[in-house]
């Protein structure tokens, strides 16, 4: 058995498993946003016909996981297993998903960073060869994860200037073992990081340092510099937690901001009063599904290297006065 | 690449990961119970000096995932990656574990069904090549599943008598792929399943048809019958979901009985007033890391199959109206 870890945290595959294709769904404050060119489908508002804010989430989930199968006339049924992950208690997003497609399905919480989560062990599943397609999806929705996280979303509380908007978007991409498209190439597990962040408000500071460790990590364990990257994109740092990044790695050795950027600052515009950028499991999704792949399929990003990033508390772990531990997980995708 | 898929849902490992070693602590009421022979630590109380029962749970992990390690002797350092989750949302057990250790970490949610699915995937990541060492892990705790799920623990409801009774206890595996002892040698990955059941305190008649049907997709896979193996356990099914099992699979033409228990059933005595038996991550987590294990390294038991069995709804679901998924997981394990 030839190894394909790759220093502490990282793996190279072998027969890289290729995007074959992605679908994504968002809000309409996304979809009003600066990618809004980039979505699959734009909800016309955030209830979509459902009850519930819960329901229509896990209905966005559903039908980015049939549209990524669908655009390239995969039947679904041949597909070996739905990875995916959302921000509610008990992933119910993704459970509810899973259940009206009927496929294996992988439950994974890793809070924001579950896309770059699913990508890296969906890939794992191909490349090791337990399966030659997996559906890798992540999915949030603003106001179910604001009245879970947060105060009642009826109740229209002032947010501080520093926070993120958490995004309304499920995105799911298609890999196979075999076809034609970007690859995953390598991917780099994150470790779970805590410098003691209490301000639940503030999840880009909460995030930095496990993020700028994962990012150093990938580099180290692959030998690589930055600049070997089109395109290094973390998932939703925002703003202040994207120049806090920037900071350690600089302190660190490490020269990387011409080609960094950022999910949560790439998705709204600043006149769209979100503060600080956006969140949630549908940012990095969407935003990976749509502006990214795009512009990797016109040939003018070659090397992207997507780093998911986490902030793994809880209201109950938060009123315990536990301070915020965070994770980051990196897929690197190439042409 | 030879591939490892075997049928729809289940895959056999190449170089079946071996399980080095494992470690469970339990709570005091776990520890009063039939199999109190067979844990590693027992708790005096719920609290183990913690301030919250979260804390406790988080602590009785840790120790479960080093004391895997330390009972081989195992630098914790050399172990590639922790594969966790709990019933806690956001996995908070799960992730403040994990912070404690330091490693790569990967955040599943699969309800009770998550030791099975930690196993079946830390499993995965050693034959696939992408590591050689993982911690396989789950937990619960009665008292944060209680008042998380159900009502105020200090109210002291009074119970349905075919409800069960969440485990306090935490159990972790120490795959390897080289070593001395059982080995994984292969594993069904579950469906979403959902027949309608809306009643979140009969959790064992809401799971049967998703076991039945990992079951009966696991034989049918490989081509097995059931005396295949010594024993094939579910995970926490209690006497109700286990009498609706054997049910089911008769009716499938699957005759299972002499060799079919469940760890919910096996881990209290009837004296001691659960009613319906045990449940939660943590039921089958402690019950294969002890019994099961000692019954495979006595050499009474040389071929065992366990289904961890998860129920896949939260609080919020049940309360708009949804009714409750279920999901099981499998893996083999021969000596």
């Amino acid at each position: 058995m030839h190894s394909r870890k790759s220093g502490n945290q990282s793996v190279i595959f072998q027969n890289p498993p290729v995007i074959l294709s992605s679908f994504n769904v968002v809000g309409p404050k996304e979809g009003d946003g600066p990618l809004q060119g980039s979505f699959d489908e734009i909800l016309q508002d955030t209830y979509d016909g459902e009850k519930s804010w819960e329901k229509t989430e896990a209905k966005m989930l559903e039908k980015a996981m049939r549209g990524a199968a669908g655009k390239v006339n995969i039947p679904v049924d041949s597909v070996d297993y739905i990875l995916a992950g959302d921000l509610l208690n008990q992933i119910i997003s993704s459970n509810f998903a899973a259940r009206q497609i009927g496929l294996p399905f992988i439950g994974l919480y890793g809070a924001c960073s579950t896309m770059a989560l699913s990508m890296a062990l969906g890939a794992m599943l191909i490349d090791g060869g337990f399966g030659s397609k997996t559906l890798c999806s992540a999915s949030s929705h603003h106001d179910t994860a604001e009245r879970q996280y947060r105060l009642p979303t009826e109740q229209g509380n002032q947010r501080a200037m520093y926070s993120q908007w958490t995004v309304t978007g499920a995105g799911t991409v298609l890999l196979s073992d075999t076809g034609e498209g970007p690859k995953v190439t390598s991917a780099t597990i994150g470790r779970v990081i805590d410098f003691g962040e209490t301000d639940a408000s503030n999840m880009g500071a909460a995030m930095a340092p496990a993020i700028a460790d994962t990012i150093l990590n990938h580099f180290q364990d692959l030998g690589r510099q930055p600049n070997f990257y089109d395109l290094i994109v973390t998932g939703d740092l925002g703003l202040i937690g994207l120049q806090l990044v920037i900071d350690i790695l600089k302190r660190s050795g490490l020269q990387i901001s011409n080609n960094f950027s950022d999910c949560g600052v790439m998705i709204y515009s600043p006149e769209q009063d979100t503060h600080a950028g956006g969140s949630g499991c549908g940012c990095s999704a969407v935003v990976l599904t749509g502006h990214i792949l795009n512009r990797m399929a016109s040939g003018e990003l070659k090397k992207v290297l997507l780093i998911g990033s986490g902030s793994l508390h809880s209201p109950v772990s938060a009123l315990q006065g536990e301070s915020i531990p965070a994770i980051g997980h990196a897929v690197s995708i190439e042409k």
